[in-house]
């Protein structure tokens, strides 16, 4: 495997050189990016393409290839003029690096079919990596490997110890990082610069093959990737390189930095001028299917009766477990909360889809993020407060036009003594402020359990809020849910005002509607369970026919239900007088019912609130 | 050091056992909490609080006291149990735990005055510690010590990995922790049960002095803190422990996690019965007042004039310059990027005071939350999209009521070519969702510059957004601007509508204003800089005058300037016609202007949307 014929008489320093000439190319072109930080690591990718990397690339779907993540995405010039050199994209459309329209952009996203998943944003390309690893090696049960091209900068950030962590518990030898340690960061020395052994240490500790080699010497380079191919565990070339490697105008300098070279003709002159060498990759050697863990039935979900008291969270982890009966491509993965978040159903009944990530949230959510894009339907499932430590790789997630169900349980003040530091109370904003994102807030343990179902073929990034207490079941298990409806659950010609609600504060719209009923205002509750895509239309309807609307959410004031529903209304067309009641003051301790009612939330705060409208 | 005499006949295991009754009483009363979690540890505390800590119980606000953070927030009934000890608080005070009001919350918070960070969210103890300790070497230059209790489980955080790589780098000898082996997390086992060499091999590869130990051996404890005390390095002690020690009904086994222990009268029988010991806190050595940097003096800032073109990033840096050399409390604090953000011209000036945490932005807003816990008055700056991944610390910070100064470069789609990866696009809208905090997005020079300095005495988490690239200055050097006013920059008495920008869309509003004069349409323009708190009066004043508000903003449309207006109308009062611009698409490399142009915000877009309004 070490060996292939396809390129044994190429001189790979010589592709070396062509790849560091055309990503000083494509910068000069654009004017920007990053061509030193390509050059250092020319020679380590030259030699893993025309010797080590198995890809059809002429098939980016085929199951069997395998997997390239620049975790440094800024060096993107060096990973297009690979493309290049594989005969994946026209010169042509190389100096397109960076125009607009180009799917050569500064960072590479999947807007590419060899990129698996957009990086740019440090320390999540490795992560990323053990979630494919993790793919190949548990889901889909093929051969191919995953090379991840790591920088020495951004092993400063907590999310590689994730993922050095995680991969070397399992012991994931489909997995070889290379670390390009070029010294040279972005403002200057790094904090080890060639201290290649400070690297070693630190990986070997966490139970990682590490191998240091100088990262311009292609015979060491080769040898380290056949060593890695034959190691029981996760490799780690740790490669000793020269940033700017090949043009003294800017090798080993600072400044030099995300720029293009100062004179573009000198330096490809000094690299031997223009080449034009094109590599055949060799192909996968096995085209096998990948693993199915069963047929695709209809789902059976478990149903709950008008009288029941059931958490959604209870529904939800019910609910993914039926899911994952019915459909093989489900995945669970935990940020070791499973019995807290109620994934530990779906642990229970589908143990080999099941990953246990422990609390390293970033790794969580990336792990999700590296099986999606191998086609599995992760869910993921910790407290809501805590998925805020994997926003930024949300974030990416999003740029990678990816597919994620992320649950957050414990949501809001209503979770009662543990305080604020276990309360999801920015998750709606934060979810909300995703690039095509989805955000449910089930009420009741059949709408949990259909929203949970109805996200398996959703695309994008989706976010489900699930409440810890229990509470009563309002709707029969064959009612239907969609994502970007509600349900208008009081309603009559006479109304006054509307209250919009979802999650627990349905229940307390419901009581304050009775109580105001009793006192002679009719008040409609609408159940926005879709906070994003947020039902326009009923919104709009509600606001002709009542003129009011109390907004009521177990959350911050900023971003959240309250700020969808008046979102609607950011057309420039008329609004309705909205009021919002969310959570003002920081919480302490205290029972869910007392922390509903001194954030001014529960049923007598909406009534009082109903009142001021009806009678201003 | 290590010996005192105060108590010196004391039997700590007695103390250990008392720690364990009072843990087990105050869970009991709550019916909630972490009784098991705290037991495994009170030999590790006890030893600590009668024989090591060095703490002026009567005056927490002493600047030699050592600082003890409970990174695993969920021992607090242990903690508590030690002050009750230490004669902080009475029993009676104990028994509130976790009840409406109390300051005794589930996780502890600052509202108690020992504590000096709330913790609860895992992993954030240490690297809020090594800001302490950054603190206690370098700017306090006092030898207090900071000890950091920390839980098995939250070392798979990498939060806690980019804190031991910082404070081995920076040889920490005034930091030690002490890692709570109990082998159980939440849900199960950990990763790596009870073998502590796991622990001490990746801890000491970042440099650390490790030390392994039973943890209920009170005079191996007890020699670990001597060992500590005079190693030259940080010291992590790695305790081999009993979960639920003590008590034969919860001890070592699973699902005795976060609650009550089964038999409260049979458990403290077990452990001894109730006793009151109270140990005599050894008060610090040293009474010394901490290094000042020089005096506070009125802050020069540098001027721009009218006419000049300069980016906020660049006013933000020498401002910061400006107001360190007036303010000797000002610390800086780079993600290794101040080439970018130009906090570059703050080390220049300031080297003793400018922090290099790399690029590891968790540790990086810790370090800062270390600080000013300490009274020191820290900037942090990195690009606004990589502050995403410190959002779980800003939260925490919010509850533990921290100052805070977070600035955030690289806004928007408007820094062009690097593409979504780089752009800060829902900054504003998590800042928005922290509670109390500031957010503000200057939009030329002078202004900026204003609001670096304002910053410098707002209590609360303040976010302060900056542009790339260079914008007219629009302001004299000699006005004013506060938080949570504007400036309306257009206006007369026939405006027919209003444009509400901040930051780059403040030109682009501009623009589209004069263009809209030569068509015959007036618009007013409002600087709505302070985007939280925002200018409610001078909202609701154009509403009024106008009916009509257009909003624009370089951001994701959820949470972020159009919101912020919005919610000045969610009173319940009537509001304006409101039509939000905001980036919609994903967008990819291309020059600012094509950015801005494609998003849709820029000032052709304006000039519709406004003849939109006016025309329908």
């Amino acid at each position: 495997m070490s060996e292939t014929n396809l390129n044994s008489g190429l001189n790979i320093a010589e592709l070396g050189q062509q790849l560091r000439v055309d990503a000083v190319r494509c910068s000069a072109e654009a004017g920007s990016g990053h061509p030193t930080s390509s050059m250092s690591a020319a020679d380590l990718m030259a030699t893993l393409l025309a010797r080590h990397l198995h890809y059809d690339v002429a098939d980016p779907e085929e199951p069997n290839n395998d997997h390239l993540i620049f975790s440094k995405g800024h060096a993107s010039p060096l990973l297009y003029a690979l493309y290049k050199a594989a005969g994946a994209i026209t010169d042509e459309e190389l100096l397109t690096f960076r125009a607009f329209g180009s799917r050569l952009e500064g960072h590479p996203t999947p807007r590419l079919p060899w990129v698996d998943v957009a990086t740019g944003s440090l320390g999540q390309g490795l992560p990323v990596g053990v979630g494919m690893a993790l793919a190949g090696r548990y889901l889909d049960r093929l051969p191919y490997r995953v090379w991840v091209l790591c920088g020495d900068s951004e092993l400063a950030e907590g999310s590689m110890w994730e993922a050095f962590e995680h991969a070397g518990y399992h012991r994931l030898d489909n997995l070889v990082t290379v670390v390009d340690v070029n010294r040279l960061g972005q403002r200057g020395a790094t904090r080890h610069g060639w201290d290649t052994a400070a690297y070693a240490r630190r990986i070997g500790a966490f139970d990682w093959h590490t191998i240091e080699i100088d990262g311009h010497d292609t015979e060491a380079i080769d040898q380290a990737y056949s060593e890695a191919a034959r190691s029981e565990r996760p490799t780690a070339i740790i490669a000793r390189t020269v940033k700017g490697a090949g043009v003294a105008a800017v090798a080993d300098q600072e400044g030099k930095h995300g720029k293009p070279l100062p004179d573009t003709d000198e330096a490809i002159d000094e690299l031997g001028g223009v080449r034009d060498i094109r590599v055949p990759v060799t192909p996968p050697g096995s085209r096998a299917a990948p693993h199915a863990f069963g047929e695709v039935e209809p789902v059976k979900l478990p149903t709950y009766e008008a009288g029941d008291s059931v958490a959604t969270r209870t529904a939800f982890g019910a609910a993914l477990a039926a899911l994952g009966s019915a459909r093989p491509e489900v995945v669970g993965l935990d940020g070791e909360v499973a019995d807290s978040t109620r994934m530990q159903k779906f642990a229970d009944a589908h143990p080999d889809r099941f990953f246990e990530c422990y609390i390293a949230e970033q790794q969580l959510v990336a792990a999700a993020l590296g099986m999606q894009a191998r086609g599995w339907i992760p869910y993921v499932a910790t407290f809501a407060a805590f998925l805020t430590r994997a926003y930024d790789i949300v974030r990416m997630a999003a740029i990678s036009g990816a597919d994620l169900r992320l649950v957050g349980s414990h949501a809001g003040v209503a979770i009662g003594q543990d305080g604020p530091s276990q309360m999801g109370l920015e998750d709606l904003a934060a979810f909300r402020a995703v690039h095509g994102s989805v955000v449910l807030y089930p009420c009741d343990a059949n709408q949990a359990a259909a929203l949970v179902t109805a996200l398996a073929d959703y695309p994008g990034i989706a976010y489900l809020r699930t409440t810890r207490g229990d509470t009563p079941v309002l709707y029969s298990a064959d009612e239907e849910f969609s994502i970007a409806s509600s349900r208008v659950l009081r309603s009559s010609a006479d109304d006054q005002v509307t209250v919009a609600a979802a999650g627990i504060t349905v229940h307390e719209a419901l009581q304050a509607a009775d109580e105001l009923a009793q006192q002679g205002v009719r008040a409609r509750v609408i159940d926005l369970y879709s906070v994003k895509p947020v039902d326009a239309q009923t919104l709009r309807d509600a606001a002709a026919a009542t003129g009011n609307i109390v907004t009521v959410e177990d959350h911050w004031p900023e971003g959240g239900l309250g700020d969808a529903v008046l979102d609607v209304f950011s057309h420039g067309d008329p609004s309705p007088h909205v009021l919002k009641l969310a959570v003002h003051g920081m919480p302490g301790s205290a029972t869910p019912a007392e922390q509903m009612r001194a954030a001014g939330i529960d049923h007598t705060a909406i009534a009082e609130a109903v009142q001021y409208l009806v009678n201003r």
